[in-house]
């Protein structure tokens, strides 16, 4: 395992995708995985093209989990639990889990700017609860418009407020130093994830009224 | 009923007291309510001490009301039944209601920086299930600093993420221009207040990791 590299599941979506490119384009391993291995392939090469020397491979979602210390889940909310079961006999301390799933109303054929309850309260700690004992899950990039991180020319202007553990924020504090203009904030207890995840659909509502198909960001602002 | 006026319901607190002095001094005539009257007698002496020349007065909640054709709801979130109810039969359209209480913990003793779960979604929404037919219900202010507000030579940098009815929305837009610094932003059906009442949660959360009392605030960029 490359103690530098990130795997990101369902990398070959929007989202996943754009944090590849711009992972990638810092010079970070990266490791796409999806349900089928050659969709995985195919967006690794789709990078590879972009991002001229970029270290980028594609893999079924379990393989691509065994090659990085740190695993961003990055499928759509419906598919997150699935995914999480898939992958969990294959996780283990010290890695890492990223959420970045929002619970939208898309998932029961409803519209995104609504969000549907989670038992759990979030999606977050609904991941946090499948993954096995000692592996940290943090809450992080919902609100980053997945076409602005594809934008590899620009700075990606978004805080990214994170729900820890304490011990496992650093990690993904760090990444997102590797994108420009991505803040990374602390975003106290997993639980705030249930904020942090609605603060999406206010955003995609938001995208739509003000006419902004490249989608907003959000700063907080006052910060030392 | 002067056409200009703004009530402010729990005008004593420090929230609606920070409205209340910059409202004005923007020189619209302020109606401070509370549950006893002299207490907002006292209150609204402190802005026209604070503002010379401000037009400024104080009532009881109920007579207030009748005051203005825009009546604020500052009120601790605990009180916010109360008071409506307290209120609701003096109440008639075209008045507007702007709703900005947030159900933090901290109505049943714990934190304010979690949240209770309300039956009507949010705040908001219980308020426009309290009020009269007709009378608009708005959401709005929840985020903004009460020491940032009262700082009156500063600028608020402050986001006011408003939630509709359409109609009403335009008066509460107007008074967020009054206050510098804060910009209003259109935040959809007031279904939406559950979010944004959310978000205050999570910035008190990090007004205290970030050790800023005075009151962080947000921003959505990218905005046309």
């Amino acid at each position: 395992m490359d103690r530098k590299a990130i795997a990101i599941l369902g990398g070959t979506g929007d989202q996943g995708l754009g944090l590849a490119l711009r992972f990638a384009k810092a010079g970070r391993p990266v490791v796409i995985g999806s349900r089928k291995a050659d969709r995985a392939v195919t967006a690794a090469e789709k990078v590879r093209e972009t991002i001229s020397g970029a270290d980028v491979s594609g893999f079924e979602n379990a393989e691509a989990t065994q090659k990085a210390p740190v695993v961003i889940i990055s499928v759509p909310f419906e598919h997150t639990a699935g995914t999480v079961k898939a992958i969990r006999d294959v996780l283990a301390p010290p890695q890492i889990v990223v959420s970045m799933g929002v619970p939208l109303a898309t998932a029961i054929g409803d519209g995104p700017m609504r969000m549907i309850g989670v038992w759990q309260g979030s999606c977050a700690e609904l991941v946090a609860g499948l993954v096995p004992d000692g592996v940290q899950v943090v809450s992080a990039f919902q609100n980053v418009s997945a076409h602005r991180l594809q934008e590899l020319d620009e700075a990606v202007e978004c805080d990214v407020i994170i729900s820890r553990p304490k011990e496992a924020r650093g990690a993904v504090m760090e990444l997102c130093a590797l994108v420009p203009g991505l803040r990374a904030v602390n975003g106290g207890p997993l639980g705030n994830a249930r904020i942090v995840e609605g603060m999406t659909a206010l955003l995609v509502g938001l995208n739509v009224r003000y006419k902004v198909p490249e989608g907003l960001g959000l700063r907080i602002t006052g910060l030392p």
